[in-house]
């Protein structure tokens, strides 16, 4: 497979392999030939605290860990294609999240939740990501930092 | 109420009032006088990868956040108490993160994950947790570092 | 003292007050109107191993740490000014670093290194920050996030 | 050199051949068979705000990183042995920090500074340390968290 399919395969694994992306209702979009999005629709499952109707702070964690690999690991695709399917996986297996910082800027309140991240750290084991949790009206509810291991 | 009446109030708002706890099903209990756990059986729903079978980083981030923010505000209430109902109920909704580090030590196997927490910073506004995640055969398999926001 | 009077004695006090400041040769400048850096030149003391000839990653942490903190007291004066030299010195001696994450990007290799700062979340209390740490070729050698006491 | 022969190398490179090292005037000495410290007796030249006469936040990171740094070698030590010293010193070039977290917990007040670490995820590209620093008194000043590339 080369970069184009191994990145869709990505992708796919993520919205459809996942159980907990699935639980919460996490969803991969690619909106630029070189930009994927997380997308996270408001339920009430996901509150915090019911008097002030914002996330809770584990959710805004957990997308924002999850943009972070989904991106860290679109980077090593890059490098990585083309390769062969089976061998992927094999390698899809061993990436994972090292350690992550999250601040939480603003109260988690909105309709639609969007996650962004950025490599800032492009290494052949280890990537180093920025991301970003913005609400629909762009207000920018919380920043993460993580270090994944990619190979 | 004085401040195991408080305590209680905070135990039984994590176990019944915030919906994403019990979406996920953390459970906090008294574990002694002075010692609460947050305890987290296995679903398949919490699953990151289904091929490992093992927890999202995302569900170790969320409960190491819960267990992390519970102890601090626990550990508020030795200060405030004793305090009228509505006062304190004022102060809670004030509380919340600020910032967490999670380090991902092995992978989340097992049938019940255990999270405990130990505050290291006892401020009058700003508390800063240690926070550890072990499964029921005592597998150490995060850690976290948070800093609160108590006053 | 007004906030420029407040602003400028802060400067002042962190280029010529602080020991280890001068000890190490970090200079604050303003850049324009509400924008200040920090410059350290190189000099071999700061070498961690000689045979790279690159900033120790204390050196790193240490330049994040204090634009961090300059950058965010410099924001809580825009909320504190106006106000008398003696409360403000009182005021001063109880703001500092709470938590700080840094990340190492690149090997710290160069003349003359700049670190910057912006502030993220405003608080009355607590100020978050992301810190950036520059080469003279604008090569970005790290990454800083930290979260200061300010009132 | 065996394992014996590799760590006393490391702790001599640390001690007499990283120049930062000796400016601040960090040692590390071995106060068990497994068990390094990092010990730093006080001097002026490491305040912060000399009012209150406590260590620079910049020189508790530089301990810290530095700490975690030496026994994240040391462990990897444990698994390279035996090596030939030219080799080794190639593997020693490229393991350093990835990332690291502070957090201060009380002021840095002592005549004597003592930092310890812990690995706590033994892998053989990353390792995770939790580091601390106590006083002469054991006060414990401040925690840290780092990740190491080892491999």
């Amino acid at each position: 497979m080369d970069a184009k399919q191994l990145s869709d395969y990505v992708t796919y694994v993520f919205n459809e392999q996942l159980p907990f992306n699935r639980f919460l209702g996490f969803e991969a979009s690619w909106v630029a030939e070189d930009k994927v999005e997380l997308r996270l629709p408001w339920k009430d499952e996901l509150m915090g605290n019911p008097h002030q109707r914002i996330l809770h702070g584990g959710v805004t964690a957990a997308i924002l860990d999850t943009i972070g690999g989904l991106v860290s690991i679109l980077q090593a695709v890059k490098e990585l294609a083309p390769m062969e399917p089976d061998e992927f996986a094999g390698r899809l297996a061993k990436m994972g999240t090292i350690d992550m910082r999250v601040d939480y800027l603003r109260p988690g309140r909105g309709k639609l939740f969007i996650a962004t991240a950025e490599v800032l750290r492009k290494g052949n084991k280890v990537a180093v990501c920025r991301m970003e949790l913005h609400n629909q009206d762009n207000e920018h509810i919380a920043l993460g930092t993580g270090t994944y291991l990619v190979g």
